[in-house]
C-alpha cells in the first residue's frame, strides 16, 4: 500500500514493475469511475463499435501552471479540455486516455487529488477514462506534472462541422463572458500576483453543444472553444481557413467588468484570453434566434450573445470590430500569447 | 518561414497564435504522410465508423533519454510504441494521435528529425498521425522534449484478446532476441556509455501480429509487446491476471550474445529488459507450431522461439524457469526497472 499522505511519488513509480502498477491502481483507478470496460491489465481499451456515424479522436497535453487554481486544477482542465474538442466537433465524447509525466518527488496527496477531480470531471462529463500511462522523470526534468489526455467521441451519420463551412452571411455566437481563465491564472501566477475575485470558467461543454446542434440541425456550420489566444486567435483561424472576414460589434461581446479591469490596467485585450468553458458557434443566419434561445436556456450559455457576422473579404480575410465609439479596429491574430503555460 | 537549420524553439510556438501554427505547419504537417482526411485546422479528427467490429485505443507517453540512439530516436519510438500496443490486442492500428511538450530552445533542426522519424515510422506502419498538439515551456521546467501519442484501430469482430484468457496448457512463445532495447540506451546515456555493437530493435510489430492471428485464430489468447520491465514484468503481470503460472525453459529463450556479455558485467537479468520490437504470444498448445512458423516467415519473427507453457498455479502465480543446470529460479516482478527513461 502507497502512504498517498505523507509520501511522494518514486522514480521506480514510472517503471515496468510492480510501484508502477501499485501507483496505476490506488492512486488513479481508485478516483476514476468505474470502466463500463473491465480492467483486465491489457495495454489497450477495447469497446464496441457505434454502428453507424463517425468517430472523432483529438489530444491535448496540459502543462498549467499553477497546478491548483481557483475554479480547478490540471485534472479538470485536462478531462474538459478533451471532452470540449470533442463536443465542438459535433461529438458525443466516449472514451479518454489519460497519460501522466510525473516529476520525482510530487507529493502522493497532490496526485491523489488531481485524480480525483480527474474522475469528477469525468462523471460530471459521462466520459470515461479507459487507458493510461504513468512516466516519472528526475526533478530537473519537469518542474512537476504534465498530463496528455485523448479522447474518443461518436459523431451522427448528419453531423458535419467544419471552419471550411463557414460562408459570409452566417451569425457568430459565444456563449459567455470571455477571458476568465486567463485572468484567474495570471492573477495566482508567481510573481505576477494580484486579487480578482473570479474563478476559472473551466467546464465541459457537452451538453451546451447537444443543446446547440438540436436547436440548430444542419443549419450549424462550425464550433470552436475559445482557449489558448481566446476569441481574437479562434476567429482569426476560422478566417483563415474559410477566406471569409468577420465583423463583430464591441458592444455585444461579453467581458466581465472584474476581467475588463485587469485588461485596462495591464493593457491587455480580454479577446485574446484564453477561456476553458466558452464556445463560439457559426450559424446560418435564419437560425441564430433559435440556437441563441437554446444556449440560453443551458446554464453553460446563460450569457451567450450574437456578437456579429461574416462578411465577404474584401482584400484578405480578417476580422473587424465595430467599436463602442462607432469606430472600427482590426482583432489580430497574435504571434504568441501574454502568458505561457495558461492550459 | 522559419529557420529550420539554425533556429530554436520559441516559448511563442506553444502558444494559440501565429507562431504555433507556423511550428505545426513546417515542422509537423510536412513531415508526416499525406493524410487521407483533409486538414482543416479544427481540434479534432473525424472518420468514418468501421461498420463492424470493435474499436480499441491506447496511449503512451515518451521520455526516452538521450532523444537519438542507434537504431531510432523519441520519434520512431513514439509511432512504434503505440502501434505494437494497439496491434497485440488484435487490433489493425489506423489512427495516430502525437503532442509535443518541447523546450524552449529546443533546435528545430532537432525537431524537425524527428517529426520526419515519426513520418517514416507512421508510413512503414501504415498509419495516419491525425490531430495533435505542440506545448513550449521554459528550459527548466523540461529538458528537451516529451511525445505522447494516442492510437485508435480496428478490431474485427471474431478477434477477443486478454490476459484473463490464458489459462493452464497454453504455449509460451516470444518473436526474438531479447533485451536489445534498453541495452543500447543504457550503452548510450550518459555517464554510463560503454561499447556495444547493436541497435535498438525499435520496430512496429503489426504485420507479425497479423501474421499470428491469421495462423492461429481463435486460438491465440493473448498477445503483449515486452517493454519497460521487459519478459519478466509481461509475465508476470499476465501470470497475476489469469491465475495461473508459466514453466518456461531457459535454453530456449533467446538472447544475442552481446546482451548476455552486458548482463553478466553488469550482474543484470536480461529478461528485465526493455524492447521495443518484441512480443509474447499465449496460444492453445494445438497450433503452436503453426503460430511458430507463421512468425519465423515474418522478419520480425525469424528468431522465435516457443520458450515454455502456461502451468496451474501450485501456490499463487509465478513466473518459474528450468535453467541449463537443470536447476529452478523464480522469474521476479521487479519493483521498478534498472534504468529510468528507456522510452
Amino acid at each position: 500500500m502507497l502512504d498517498i499522505k505523507n509520501g511522494i511519488v518514486e522514480l521506480q513509480m514510472g517503471s515496468g514493475g510492480r510501484a508502477n502498477d501499485m501507483l496505476i491502481k490506488e492512486v488513479f483507478l481508485s478516483s476514476f469511475p468505474q470502466n463500463p470496460l473491465p480492467y483486465t491489465c491489457n495495454d489497450q481499451a477495447v469497446f464496441d463499435n457505434f454502428n453507424s456515424g463517425k468517430i472523432a479522436f483529438t489530444t491535448d497535453s496540459h502543462i498549467v501552471k499553477p497546478l491548483f487554481f481557483r475554479g480547478g486544477d490540471i485534472g479538470t482542465l485536462a478531462v474538459n479540455g478533451t471532452v470540449n474538442d470533442l463536443a465542438v466537433g459535433g461529438a458525443k465524447p466516449l472514451y479518454l486516455s489519460a497519460s501522466f509525466i510525473i516529476a520525482e518527488g510530487f507529493p502522493l496527496s497532490d496526485l491523489k487529488k488531481i485524480a480525483e477531480s480527474m474522475g469528477k470531471a469525468a462523471e460530471k462529463a459521462g466520459v470515461f477514462i479507459v487507458t493510461g500511462d504513468t512516466k516519472v522523470v528526475d526533478k530537473s526534468s519537469c518542474d512537476g506534472l504534465f498530463i496528455n489526455t485523448a479522447g474518443v467521441g461518436f459523431v451522427p451519420k448528419d453531423v458535419d462541422l467544419s471552419a471550411t463551412k463557414v460562408t459570409a452571411g452566417d451569425s457568430v455566437i459565444v456563449s459567455g463572458f470571455l477571458g476568465q481563465h486567463e485572468t484567474v491564472i495570471m492573477s495566482q501566477r508567481e510573481g505576477m500576483g494580484f486579487d480578482v475575485d473570479l474563478s476559472s470558467d473551466c467546464a465541459a461543454l457537452n451538453t451546451l453543444t447537444a443543446d446547440i446542434l438540436a436547436a440548430g440541425g444542419d443549419k450549424v456550420k462550425c464550433m470552436r472553444d475559445l482557449t489558448r489566444g481566446g476569441l481574437a486567435a479562434a476567429l482569426n483561424e476560422i478566417a483563415a481557413v474559410c477566406g471569409a472576414s468577420m465583423l463583430l460589434d464591441e458592444n455585444k461581446i461579453p467581458v466581465l467588468p472584474q476581467v475588463k479591469a485587469v485588461c485596462d490596467a495591464l493593457g491587455l485585450d480580454a479577446l485574446n484570453f484564453a477561456n476553458e468553458g466558452k464556445l463560439v458557434v457559426f450559424v446560418k443566419p435564419d437560425v441564430k434566434d433559435k440556437v441563441l434561445a437554446a444556449m440560453r436556456k443551458n446554464p453553460l450559455g446563460e450569457n451567450a450573445e450574437i456578437i456579429g457576422e461574416v462578411i465577404t473579404s474584401e482584400w484578405q480575410p480578417e476580422v473587424i470590430i465595430n467599436n463602442e465609439n462607432g469606430g472600427k479596429r482590426l482583432l489580430e491574430w497574435a504571434y504568441g500569447d501574454y502568458l505561457p503555460r495558461i492550459c
